[in-house]
């Protein structure tokens, strides 16, 4: 074994695509065979096509026989999966998948993967709005930051897994399930719902359609852009992050209630501005 | 009077500047002379040696010689513009502003401008979180919209303002004030608070900074961008325009709690959002 092993991606989507690209194109080739498996044959070839992968599987039953199993699908079927395969993994298998609620994926495996099996919950934190197997592109893997978040203490499957998030050239933060997903809710799945909140406040159609296309500027198109997601891979992360996705909610509604009894005072208005705006700038810079 | 004859900018922001840089590059050299006023010396001296500007003028009374005022400040030191000099514009000047409120500017227009003074209210929907003379671009105005909203049915002035926008490069829509102010509130107004309430739900300092920083990744980027805009500027259009901001924020939190409610049905929580991404496409494409 390779360091390793045979590596099988189940989901030939914008992230297992990426990694299956990056695996392939790694100069150190960690991994000794890469399989693809997606339910959907159309992708899967696509996939094959894209380069992610040296061979696509023809079963599911298939994906059993590899060392290492990335589940790069929408998390609750990343759930699904766990149940309807996770005890029939042979001990030893690295088990990770790259979904963005890590909560609901670290129960299912604790509770479906059999003893000896190596589970632990990944989320890349890269992608963006394209999708399918056209949008894969291993650069945005690389610095990346892979969230790995363990079941238990428990050293050796951190340390293949640290390896596989190695050889994608991306950089491993180890965190608690729970404490990801309370600030994925805030980083990531209320901006999602805020951004589809913003898109549905412009009328459809109508005679003024193309005045408002008009005046629809570059802030409304960054502020709107996660709305351009995959509604499916969106569903399913938003609906396993329920809890703490409604306390940010609340949260934010009382921060804009704050914000609206401020609005007819500027110079107040400003200098909380002025906060948020030193505040992101201390966080994700000035871009 | 080659065109439009002398123009004074009065503010070396970045949209001040960026018209002077587009007047005096243009190639048809509307401008017979291209005057830059600034309340601040250092950003009048900056704005100059930007290029905005063929000089500088030493008194805010100056400004009253041009034959064309461009107000590039925030919304309500445009009010305060009009009501300090407004009844001592010469009559037969065109006067325009480029702020994002326009209700608030075309009363004060209406109120403190003499007889035979040509004002309308103008708004350029370019700029981003550049601030000052720096970050003046004359590139930015190529194609822009750029909305005018008359006081009344005034053809010359129209005409004249017309002359402006096409000397600059954008694109002119002629729209009531009112429209506009009700149209911005969502496209622009609602979006830049809505950026400010999402980063102050990071927590501030402490001892998860770090975490927080390497967890936030392009999403939460791209959703917050407008935080980082000028706060006095945003503060000022936000509070000339407070009515129908409320208006927008009181749908938009109806939209989030519809969202809420569907938080845990992943299906019909994928249609609403595949909805609003198709939404999107259709208003701003797929970037």
């Amino acid at each position: 074994m390779n360091g390793l092993g045979v590596v099988c991606v189940v989901g030939a989507g914008q992230i297992g695509t990426s990694i299956g690209m990056a695996l392939k194109g790694s100069a150190t080739a960690m991994a000794d065979e890469l399989l693809l498996w997606d339910v959907d044959q159309g992708r899967r070839a696509r996939g094959l096509v894209r380069g992610g992968a040296d061979r696509s599987l023809l079963d599911p039953e298939e994906v059993l026989a590899a060392d290492v199993i990335v589940l790069a699908i929408p998390v609750s079927e990343v759930v699904g999966w766990l149940r309807t395969w996770g005890g029939q993994v042979s001990p030893d298998t690295l088990v990770v998948d790259t979904g963005s609620a890590k909560q609901a994926v670290v129960a299912a495996m604790r509770s479906h993967l059999g003893p000896g099996v190596h589970g632990i919950g990944g989320h890349p934190l890269c992608g963006n709005e394209g999708r399918g197997p056209e949008a894969g592109d291993p650069a945005m893997l690389k610095g990346a930051v892979f969230v790995l978040t363990p079941l238990a203490d428990d050293p050796p499957t951190l340390e293949r897994a640290l390896a596989l998030v190695g050889a994608l050239g991306s950089q491993p933060v180890v965190l608690d399930a729970g404490r990801h997903d309370e600030i994925l809710a805030v980083s990531s799945h209320l901006p999602h719902l805020v951004a589809a909140a913003l898109v549905e406040l412009v009328p459809e159609g109508g005679a003024e359609r193309e005045l408002w296309r008009r005046l629809l500027g570059p802030g409304f198109r960054s502020a709107t852009r996660l709305a351009a997601s995959d509604p499916e891979m969106v569903a399913s992360f938003l609906a396993a992050n329920s809890g703490p996705l409604r306390h940010a909610l609340g949260e934010f509604e009382h921060g804009l209630r704050e914000f609206e009894a401020e609005v007819t005072s500027p110079s107040s208005l400003a200098s909380r501005l002025e906060r948020a705006a030193n505040r992101r700038a201390d966080l994700v810079g000035d871009c």
